[in-house]
């Protein structure tokens, strides 16, 4: 792709090295930009450089915050004795939609994934491995994806806190709420029923 | 959607104003910025603020350009006799990839769209009638979109000039090369046979 401006080609350049957005699409957004008062490219870039320059990790759970404790973790309110391992933030943003779960987090920073060349001392396994140590979690619940890299984290993690004897769970796997039961995959409407729950409980949700 | 961090929160919501980039998408790309060196980031953004604060329209054909004159304007080996009209720069890049073209562009920055509030002179028409009013142009190509808007506007410029006798065209329609004649759309395959060229003519191609 050739332009008519240095300027433009440069622009067009840094934006279609984000993830998913090509050439073409990097392009069109910056001619919208350009439609745009100068005002709110301003204020996008400053946005941007703000957030990378001023934003923190939970020093608890590492999970994305202004301050050196995040929200969740300063909550008095909070269950300390189960923590929730999760893959990164926007999985603890999908649970936190739920209201399901007042325990805490433990953001784990991704996945054990030998391919990518990431191994389990570049993910914060442990701290938490610590967190278990010290004796004040009870229950820790895996909520990684159920993928090979998710169930081979789960079992890294699992061997190092299994000495500990504290409960460890899994979130459960089954078909949507609402589903049509001939449409779901086999190893899900599998799952479904071979973790099936009794009915009584099933009503109080 | 609830972001533990207002940094976070703010880039999200600055970034998701773009066109097609929802919530999700936005955090993605933030997300992806927080896991890349800082430098990126401040590249990124200097380059959106620099191509925003620096760029200028060519004072000829209104093509974004680095300078006053763009290129193709300021070339003595293109026919100045010969002008495209076309929507926006996209248009120029694209007929310019093509190589079959020496003559200039003119970028109008939009058709006339009465829906949208987009009126004759909110478009560069009036230099264009200009350009054809001082005599050196001989002939006008319109290569807006057909579409009702692209149709409008072309017969919007044709009544304009129409008194300085100048040969105008548009762009031809058929369907593409190496298409399937049984999967064209009857408009575009009428079009391809009402506008037949001389077979000798289509073997110079």
């Amino acid at each position: 792709m050739e332009f008519s401006s240095k300027l433009l080609g440069k622009a067009v350049n840094e934006m279609s090295q984000l993830p998913g957005i090509g050439k073409r699409t990097a392009l069109r957004l910056v001619l919208h930009l350009l439609q745009q008062p100068k005002e709110y490219t301003t204020q996008l870039s400053s946005a941007l450089v703000q957030m990378r320059e001023g934003i923190k990790f939970c020093k608890s759970c590492y999970n994305i915050s202004d301050v050196d404790v995040c929200e969740i973790c300063a909550n008095p309110h909070r269950n300390e004795e189960i923590i929730c391992v999760v893959e990164d933030v926007r999985d603890v943003m999908a649970i936190e939609n739920t209201s399901s779960f007042k325990g805490l987090y433990h953001v784990l920073g991704g996945k054990i994934s030998p391919m990518d060349g990431i191994g389990p001392h570049d993910l914060y396994i442990e701290p938490l491995v610590d967190k278990v140590k010290k004796g004040s979690v009870k229950e820790l619940i895996f909520a990684l994806s159920s993928t090979m890299e998710g169930d081979t984290t789960n079992f890294y993690i699992y061997k190092q806190i299994q000495k500990y004897n504290i409960i460890t769970s899994t979130i459960s796997r089954g078909i949507s709420v609402g589903d049509e039961l001939e449409y779901a995959d086999e190893v899900t409407l599998g799952r479904s029923i071979v973790n099936r729950i009794p009915f009584e409980s099933s009503l109080k949700q």
